[in-house]
């Protein structure tokens, strides 16, 4: 197993990559959702089909959680749910946008009543983490406006740091905030956190438990994100990833899809910046399943992850190192594209199996008969999507 | 009145601009979508919105259907109705994303059945052209792929061409069919009918009653929309125009909202290519209110057609063609934007009133109440929107 | 003269645009510079034309200078020289992109001596800025990689930092560092300063001398430029603009010649958040004629942004915060667009005869022959380009 | 070396990539041209320097000329000059973009005497393809506009019609006219043939000796490239490749060098489609290479075509249409991308030596001392640039 040194096998190991709850759920576009047999009607049934995804692969320790939609009476039964599934409960996500109230604004609006329903909800999500032993909440905002002229983006701005800093006052010690930014959408004249540096300039003023959430999604076109990534982890601030992928806009596409030599990059730029199995660092999909099967597309997704770390840690960084150096432009890309172009996959497959993982776990996943079986079983009831 | 000469107000006195039926409905983003009060229910109260718009500006004599929203027992009804309210039923546009079946395509499907079935929608939506009085159909595809190697884009293709050419047999000798095209959306690896050059060979295949229509928000970044309009009039193959406008995805947006610029230069390009008042080129807004309201979205949006077009009327050509042919470019862009920057509001206004129109006409709009009366009586029933 | 109120024409009064001495030497593209006849061959010929944008607008009182294009022996020469036509020497801009030393880089250098070479062009700078008068040392980093693995972001990141500072800290008291960030170009993997947030995150790690320099062209495509405006305002390092315009790359077109209406959001911005006629917030325009002639070129780019600032001035700011406040989107929009539509050119026209400036200075600098002039007067001698 | 069957091999074994004698000039951006030693100062010596491609690859047999560039007294002269290097000469690239007098177009000028003179240089091409036994007649046309109005679009494009029916008109039986577009660069607002629809509008009113030519940099960003190959091979109108890559403009990077997936996308579809060693269809290199070695710059781009070309013929098309027909959407990715991510270069390394040549032809050229020798000898002269 040469190609994959007991270094490497050791970072690979620990490697935890965080699942949406709502990916198990139905999504689609303003044009239509496709319903799948057996989606998940609850929480329950969301955490019971993430915990397949660890379960063939070892690599899915953790359900984020997002509120409302994963609102329940019991958070310590929802806890142990997860635990009797082999995962935990992770990051919890807020929700601004899909209230009337929010039509203009949440944490931004003019009227001081909506900011405080706004802030307050986040409120009730720190309280929701202290029930659920979450360290992170993940904050998204889909506050923005369509027209110029529609909204004071100074204004804005300002009442957006105010409402964080009272957000941030009621974290835990054992908590963090970390705030997400998108350059469009659903908002399409300006976002309030359009870009890395709204998000840095708003989480600095914040504190240390402040942090940036970098959606790989959300950036303009020909935007270098490898670049962002050194330098938020240069700066002390990259939080967490949400890994997914597009060809152009922000799709949710699985992750490494579109464009694998991108991620293997923003990979490379995670280790040598030290983000790599670093505490600090929390790596998140946040993709949905349009149109493929949902619990197999996780796993997909995190075997992607899995992959393209692998071939990004056998990069020689010393042979690399002396062709920067020397300027020698063809050899550095021919020694960066060598570890991109190895084929990981086989080394990968024998080493789960030394773990007692299936080989295959996207074969494996299909002969457990798992899709037939909550098809079969879930039968009546709402299933869940964006808006349940 | 000497800003907008009288053979200027000649052509905008010919000017029509149809407007959708699902523009009165609610729409919005995958995220939300936000709901009004009188909304309407059905097409009738859609087509008595739409008289609104006529109405108060004399715009838009003709409104679109889009098939199955506005499916009716009694199409001849329909058009009563529509005559009663002071406008016509115009162009049919068919539907094949709202349907399971459609997951993977329509017209392109591998399938045969699924292939059927989406030729005898746009069979059937004849069948109603020919009730309603319609020319044209137009025919805007969602489908496409999300990921590399999920279809095979040739085949597809050559399928497209084949439903197309069993829909195109169907028309009357009074029919067109206008073929729209997308860069993206709601498919996000490749769509089937991606561009221009796509729409145009396709049409060209079919005979000449087939047409491209252009839709202002369906380009990638950076393209130059006027330049294709120019071709698309050379090869005499512009059936249509939907006008919206976009920052940077499908908005959706207010016609000249983003760039009032490209505005002017895409009715420059339709004026120097003889597209104005010609019947060959139908000019039609495509776009949806998420936020704001509609009747008066819509007003908007045909004043800011007309009032680019009186600007584009204006230009100089005269000496804008002296300046050219020496070479001058500074001088040739200044006449360019000299009409650009001419306010023809006032001149507008006056001209309105000296037609019996209001020189305002959203503030004519907002003070005849309708809005408050269409709240107060559309009470119960379900909502139109995408969905239905 | 009603649409520009007294006010309105006092901070008209005060507005100051410096040129850059480059934009009357020849440039072009990598494929071909053309060159015509006049074309200064020294810098004092340069502030000789730039002068003349001065002398027809009183808009341009300042020259900006790029060393060592602009270098000469005797600086009170040159400084006697622009005082005798009627303008200053202004920023001074660093070039270290046009050494074979700097083919892999300058302040980001893997090798000590070219940083030492790079942060001594640096320094010199800093002299001459002594001896020219002027206040701000402008640095745009043509620095980057043009393949993947070519360089070590984060090595380079660090590097920059410490070159700034040992620049930074030679800075006098009355000087300042503005940094200039540029998404790509002529680095096209990886630029070393490609956004506003790693511009914001370097200077504010410096001090207070140290800001941000916000060139129009240098962002990915659909980033909504006057958003960034706003931010850096709000965060007190908006140090100075680069105006140009832009379609697609970094055309250096004349600033407002490609999207107007996004010129005019910038300067409402600038003004909203107190950046007009101030002095921490330098406007200077970086843009050059590939095809126009250069001297009315100028005269054409500071007209263009004193008239977008006069429709910026006169937006209705008390009506549109109710219009904000209270949800009015429609309402808002107009008023924001109505100020944008007032053709306020004839009412600047009256204004500058009002001064003893010509009406239209365009037409004026025309009639003056002053093209001719040089046209006959410099023959021989090197015409200054990028090169030279 | 069952990873690459024998009937891939087979088809990799007629592979055959022209290369642009360009690419061993010097070249860069308007900012900086790097020159290095060695360079050659004549086509005799780009020729000796492209054959060295040829001898280490087997991939290269052909060498495009640039004219005026690689105008030589003597075509015979040149002609066995290849073939005594064992190469051939290839297409001859029309240049109409270095002279004065196109400063406003060249085939669609104003001015006839302009348009004149560059037919005729297009006519000289045609006689000089007679002399070297070429086939392509390549037009790539920088002409456009930098200013909305400063062009009528319509006529230039009326005008280009004629130009290129004239050139059309004195083709040899054997000949072909291959028309590129290009979106933008140099001209900024507008250039006369900007996308693939209207190259194809363009040579189909011409006829069947006329083609188009995809230059894989010259699209808008978010562009399905693949699509465009099927949909031109579809039409029958693919005439040739120009292969690079680029992360954001036209930055003619080393193809593969930005995003290997895309080019194995584009290679998949011009197998399916049937152009991979159909005649119809050339593969050309157009890049150039500003900061790195340009034979081995070479020699990396035509491995990696050969590369990719190997992978997506190892597709397993028979189980991937299972997958698309059945609408399985993550085994058909998966079939995709497994031949993707299958490292291919032992197999071809072992071929390579089976044919008798090095395994590792990067290697085998630099330890030639080939570079080290030009250095030495080509001393004194004018180096090859995009200037000479």
């Amino acid at each position: 197993m040469s190609i994959l040194p007991t270094d490497v096998l050791g970072q690979l190991e620990q490697q935890s990559i965080e699942l949406p709850s709502w990916a198990f759920g139905n999504s689609g576009t303003r044009f239509k959702v496709f319903a799948t047999p057996g989606t998940p009607r609850d929480p329950f049934e969301k955490i019971a089909d993430a915990a397949q995804v660890h379960r063939f692969t070892a690599l899915a320790p953790k359900v984020a959680l997002h509120i409302p939609w994963d609102k329940v009476d019991d958070y310590s039964a929802l806890r142990a749910h997860a635990e009797e599934h082999g995962v935990e409960l992770g990051t919890v996500n807020s929700n601004t946008f899909q209230d009337d109230d929010y039509k203009f604004g949440a944490l931004t609006h003019e009227d001081g009543a909506v900011r405080r329903k706004a802030i307050d909800h986040h409120l009730e999500c720190i309280d929701i983490m202290h029930a659920t032993g979450s360290r992170d909440l993940k904050i998204w905002l889909a506050e923005g406006s369509n027209y110029p002229g529609q909204a004071d983006l100074r204004g804005r701005q300002d009442r957006l740091q105010e409402s964080l800093e009272e957000i941030y006052a009621r974290l835990g010690d054992e908590h963090r905030l970390v705030l997400e930014y998108k350059f469009f959408e659903p908002a399409f004249y300006h976002t309030d956190v359009p870009d890395w540096g709204t998000s840095y300039a708003q989480v600095a003023a914040l504190g240390h438990k402040a942090m940036v959430c970098l959606d790989t999604g959300h950036h303009a076109p020909g935007t270098n994100i490898e670049f962002i990534v050194m330098q938020l982890l240069r700066l002390g601030k990259l939080g967490s990833f949400d890994f997914n992928s597009r060809f152009y806009a922000d799709d949710d596409l699985i992750v490494g899809a579109a464009d694998p030599y991108q991620l293997f990059r923003i990979l490379f730029e995670v280790i040598r910046g030290g983000g790599l199995n670093n505490p600090d660092v929390a790596f998140m999909l946040d993709q949905c399943h349009n149109v493929e099967d949902k619990v197999p597309g996780q796993i997909r997704s995190v075997l992607n992850v899995q992959e393209m770390t692998a071939r990004a840690l056998i990069v020689d960084t010393e042979a690399l190192r002396a062709a920067q150096v020397s300027g020698d432009v063809l050899e550095a890309n021919r020694i960066f594209m060598d570890a991109f172009y190895t084929d990981v996959r086989p080394a990968l497959a024998e080493w789960r199996e030394s773990r007692g993982l299936p080989a295959d776990p996207m074969a494996a996943f299909a002969a457990s008969g798992y899709l037939q079986q909550i098809a079969a079983d879930r039968v009546g009831g709402v299933q869940a999507s964006w808006g349940a």
